[in-house]
């Protein structure tokens, strides 16, 4: 009879809600505004009227709901506990109580990376694997791991927090997080276009690049597959921290698949064909195989990850 | 009734048995060789012998027996198959079926390096948490992750393959799996007296070392204890790598605690504390406090291991 379930992705600025058969299948989508004011108190409830709303308009009853899925934007506990989401101006509170006791449906929360790694799992580039793990580049490198179907939260949250290993020991720049050198320092978006601005200020060699204003990662791929020299070897410079960071994670979780998303990843085949082959320059043996695929989902892979959350 | 179980850990010239009380209480153990003669077709007849008489000499009858755990030096998949032991000489074929068919008890198999992060979890030095990660610093370096008290054996047996994490892009001379710069090459007791031979021909430096022939881990860091400065250095080399490893680890899997064993462990607390202080500069800020602990259980976390498989 529990034939829907909601998602529910929480951003820093607008809330994706999405209304799922348990089957995968989407039947309606929509946003709220994420009301951050008063320390995030309205947040909770302006959830739960957007989804009892959308069970009154769709004439639903509790009973057809199997659950609401939730993304959180910052580490949660096994037990829904979420601990200082700063985006969203939360504390410490359990998540899953809070939206349960206001709907009346059960509740079960993840991080938003880690939800978005299983909704590709489920519905996207990794549909029919069971380990998995998804790299996002956007303005930072995130990452979620799935191992047997389960997202591998880690003891402090910090599971598939790969932004932050030490790639580079010579940084003099310091990462958002305190440390020198971290991988979110030269794969991410705004990683990729410093980088290129240091190399156009360091090197004399011409580039198309040098004509442009506020360069972006997308300008750098694109330059790149127009041939322009420097975006090259940007783009082999950006694969080779990225391929090195995906050989660690394989001596460690050893996934079938990588999924590339996130805004870089819009670049194409381009982001996953570097990737691999400094991957497999640096992978052991035993993995030098695992397969690398783009993000199928885009925004609203959380969405996805949510609802197959609360469906366990 | 079930208050019996068997613990096996499979190594390359020795088999190890253990009779355990399924609360982890060891009643016996004893040893067997390995016949590794005519691709190991004995060794599982073996073990079926060894128990079935160990069960009736104690008077034992089948029912009160909950298993057979097994720990086995190669990969293996979740089925219970093998996947060419070269140690032993097999090829392809499900031990945990051979062994079963055998005795008429249950068995479970699992891979050497992650039954002992199983067995230290269980009774050892990692007792108490759920989410572990055991290094085993021996000839080579291996790595066993524990999360969720389940092994994480990986797509392709290589999850904790840590020994492989590439280390020194510089590297010139080549691991044993083909590629140049793993952590093994540093971190290993083989490793870590091919690094002090390599800097005791390169400097002037004096040491204490000069004196010694083929030295050992041991003796470098016995040499280090009592102040000798080359030694000391070397430590350091090492404390850095394997702490940076540590770090990558806890990207990924974030675990409680890392239990550091094997051969090169039992120089003690100097190798836990120089490996830490390495871990805190490089591991992102939410799992800077994951404890470091020595391995308790000595060579025989492989025997409680395997017991603690077939239990779950």
């Amino acid at each position: 009879m529990k034939e829907y379930a909601f998602g529910v992705d929480i951003g820093g600025t607008t809330i994706k809600l999405g209304l799922f058969k348990t089957n995968g299948t989407q039947m309606d989508s929509w946003e709220i505004p994420t009301r951050i004011e008063e320390c995030g108190r309205y947040i909770m409830e302006d959830i739960g009227r957007a989804i009892k709303k959308k069970i009154d308009d769709k004439g639903l009853t509790l009973n057809q709901v199997a659950g609401i899925g939730l993304g959180v934007p910052g580490p949660i506990g096994e037990d829904g506990t979420v601990y200082n989401c700063v985006n969203l101006g939360w504390g410490v509170f359990n998540v899953e109580q809070k939206l349960s006791s206001i709907t009346g449906i059960k509740v079960k929360a993840g991080n938003d990376a880690n939800v978005a790694a299983l909704g590709e799992m489920w519905q996207g580039g990794a549909k029919g694997h069971r380990n998995v793990v998804m790299i996002t580049l956007g303005t930072g490198v995130g990452g979620g791991i799935i191992i047997g179907e389960k997202i591998l939260a880690g003891t402090h949250g910090a599971g598939g927090e790969i932004g932050h290993f030490p790639m580079v020991d010579s940084e003099t720049e310091t990462c958002g997080c305190g440390k020198q050198g971290c991988l979110e320092q030269y794969a991410s978006a705004s990683g990729i276009a410093k980088t290129a601005g240091k190399w156009l200020n360091k090197r004399d060699t011409p580039s198309v690049l040098r004509n442009m204003k506020d360069i972006s990662a997308k300008e750098i791929f694109d330059s790149a597959k127009a041939g322009d020299q420097m975006s090259v070897d940007l783009v082999e410079f950006f694969g080779e921290q990225l391929g090195k960071a995906c050989a660690y994670i394989s001596c460690v979780a050893d996934p079938e698949v990588f999924v590339i998303g996130g805004g870089v990843s819009k670049a194409g085949s381009i982001v996953t064909d570097v990737i691999e082959k400094y991957y497999q320059k640096y992978a052991f043996h035993a993995s030098r195989n695992t397969e690398f695929v783009l993000a199928a989902l885009g925004n609203e892979a959380g969405m996805y990850g949510s609802v197959r959350l609360v469906l366990e």
